[in-house]
């Protein structure tokens, strides 16, 4: 249809990059994009933090969950939702900062997201290659004294940026009458579009792998959500003033 | 630099749209493309509810805010954070989803967010114009039963889409110093920064109204964070069945 879109459809996530660097202009012209995105009632809540030094990029790798390519991939950005400026904007108009809201938590998480996939288009339609790294919440704690988040300051996630150096296939999405419904929720038919949408993803698997990953989409999800999904992150949060009430 | 980056610098939030329709073709495809963003560990955790109903068009518009555009826009979509096919996908292998985890909470949403951006960039190439509605989640009890949202499904934000009927000027955004960071956090140069960038928006607002509205970005910021935001949305968000743990 068109150069736009036709990216957003080729959408995959790169893990492997060429050594090549991206200049620094380009990062900060990638991230100016993100600003770019709407913001909700203007808080423009996301801070980016771009990781250079090399004994902290391999501490995130190891944080991560042992990613290497955080380590290696020549740029890699953690996008904070960050009230911190906030908290400064009502100090300068002598205001006490009402903070902790859920709410707000929404607002800031939210704001990074829309950011961050401004960054990500961005870098895409340069021929660069991304991929987000929510790996970076196992150790949410660590992450945030290593890079030194004050309160009101959460990494949500990073991202690695790079030329590519592999060029995997688009993976399948759920059929779309399963994610797209009309004037009111019903998933009557959705465990029928489901089983096809299994078939579809197990093919994907072995035909990628050679036969050695024989799985479904409902199988894979299943076998996540069974475990614990990182259960500090509440206390965390907490701690760092958000989610109080 | 390329016609997409040309599209991702040149956003505005439409509010004003013309009437002409568009057509489910056009619909589909853009949330297609919302599918084609990156997802959390493949959860694939949004759905999209197209509100075509005029009387719940126009309960949503109250909803919001008395937000007429959400009303009267071609096209109104809400983007809900959904884990219950997640549920039905445990079911099916005969095992208990572990629900309830922040963690969880924040994947889901933030995938909504990647999805949504997707969806407005998708839009924007094809000439139309967005605007995101967070106001629904003023009274987000009444527009999940309105839309016979399950426990597991709610509802992050709305977006009008449509063809513009007016042309507003890029809003200026923060300078890129503050947003963007190297290794750590460091808001030494923040404050004056911030004063400079005060300047900047009081004057777009001074030169966009005519002299009406006389505001600094920290000015608004702080008017806004002195209230309560939304104090509903957490024990809401629980009986839905997140945030629990």
């Amino acid at each position: 249809m068109n150069p736009t879109i036709d990216l957003l459809n080729n959408h995959r996530s790169i893990r492997a990059f060429k050594e090549q660097p991206i200049s620094q202009e380009v990062i900060n012209t990638l991230v100016s994009f993100g600003q770019a995105a709407a913001t909700s009632s203007f808080i423009q809540a996301c801070t980016v933090i771009q990781v250079e030094d090399s004994s902290k990029r391999e501490k995130l790798a190891e944080y991560a969950g042992n990613q290497k390519y955080v380590q290696t991939a020549p740029t890699f950005l953690v996008f904070c939702a960050d009230m911190k400026r906030h908290e400064m904007a009502c100090n300068l108009h002598n205001e006490q900062m009402q903070s902790g809201f859920t709410e707000q938590f929404i607002t800031a998480t939210v704001d990074c997201a829309l950011f961050a996939q401004n960054v990500a288009i961005a870098a895409e339609s340069l021929d660069l290659g991304v991929v987000y790294i929510g790996g970076i919440r196992n150790k949410v704690n660590d992450v945030s004294d290593l890079l030194d988040l004050p309160e009101l300051v959460y990494p949500v996630f990073g991202m690695c940026i790079g030329y590519p150096d592999q060029s995997p296939e688009v993976k399948p999405r759920l059929p779309l009458p399963i994610v797209l419904k009309k004037d009111s929720y019903s998933n009557v038919q959705d465990s029928e579009l489901l089983a096809d949408y299994d078939k579809v993803i197990r093919d994907y698997y072995l035909s990628r792998t050679g036969g050695n990953k024989d799985m479904s989409w409902s199988e894979q999800i299943a076998g996540m959500l069974v475990k614990e999904a990182r259960p500090h992150m509440l206390d965390f949060l907490k701690a760092r003033g958000y989610l109080l009430k």
